[in-house]
């Protein structure tokens, strides 16, 4: 595929269509109208057919689309070919929540230790994780070549361990704490921002009601 | 104020400008230029001078804006001057962390309630909510005039419990379910799909590394 640059627009679409495709194959759908998936997805036939031509030749004129190939194309587009080897630091409420996810394993993200600063949660299992106290952390990640740090610790410590991470050679940081973490241009975050959702909907109530 | 129509992006932003208000007040920072507070929040001064601008007279060229007055203002916009009375279904990893955010209360959300399915969970209390059998919520909400309801169920109960909320008449529903829930016109909800987010980071990842 060429590399040219996808908008963010379309990629935030992407998880989207993994979804709904993940559903077809649980109900047995080999094959897909670009009108039906449209219905489905809620995005117009035109609208899917513009996002998928992104990433290479998939129009089925007529005939529809082959949902299984369709499932593995965005599985790949979206890196979900390969595994990730992913720890998580900070094993309070959201962490523990987190942690206890399988969902995420499915898709690749396999959590290999988790971490905390905590003396009293060290050694506590989620999962049959042990806990893991956070002055090993750098080790670590380093000699089991991690790709992905969840960081669910407090505001104020967020930065540092993000620091740390990054300086241990994460490429990837998934970010619950409420903060934008600064980190050089070859590192990626994507944040949760829990607190912001919340705003947004209570903005979008009054909105709604005024 | 008129009511004009604010776009979603400029929306988007001002949970970020209320986080580093919040901070600022909290470092007893009475003023700050739109120099200082775009560097701090990494939107261009005149990026930041639009934004509020849609929201009303806020300019106070070169003597920089009142921290506290736009606090107010912002908390205001995003209807954080009132308080929400809110409830969650679903007691599950996620629900539970939810449940034991306090955050959420400082910012005017306030739990009122939690309901879950599973008989062995009724009864149970997360901070002084006792969990109680989802087949009493409808009336619980009618009864208590409930604004929010939190969905934390798996993704097959999720629609059911949404027409519920809305038949018992809620207008806000905050969505952890990793589905698009079908709802009328004058009910709002916010989601917050943690696969897609994920997914999201793996994209960007691959398409950082390729």
């Amino acid at each position: 595929m060429d590399k040219k640059k996808i908008s963010m627009a379309v990629v935030k679409r992407l998880p989207k269509y993994h979804r709904y495709l993940t559903e077809l194959i649980k109900n047995d759908i080999d094959r897909i109208s670009s009108k039906d998936l449209s219905e489905k997805i809620g995005f117009t036939a035109s609208q899917i057919r513009q996002d998928l031509n992104c990433f290479g030749d998939f129009g089925q004129q007529g005939y529809g689309y082959n949902v299984k190939e369709l499932y593995n194309h965005i599985s790949s587009i979206l890196g979900l070919s390969k595994q990730y080897r992913t720890i998580l630091i900070g094993a309070g409420n959201i962490g523990q929540a987190i942690a206890n996810y399988t969902k995420f394993e499915r898709l690749g993200f396999i959590l290999e230790a988790i971490f905390d600063a905590n003396p009293k949660l060290v050694g506590i299992k989620i999962r049959d994780i042990a806990i893991r106290d956070i002055d090993e952390m750098e080790e670590y990640v380093v000699k089991n070549k991690i790709d992905i740090g969840i960081i669910c610790v407090p505001r104020v410590n967020a930065q540092k361990v993000c620091d740390s991470l990054v300086k241990s050679g994460i490429k990837g940081i998934w970010n619950f704490a409420p903060v934008d973490l600064v980190v050089p241009d070859n590192v990626t975050t994507e944040n949760v921002h829990l607190s912001e959702s919340l705003m947004t909907l209570s903005y979008l109530l009054k909105d709604k009601q005024s």
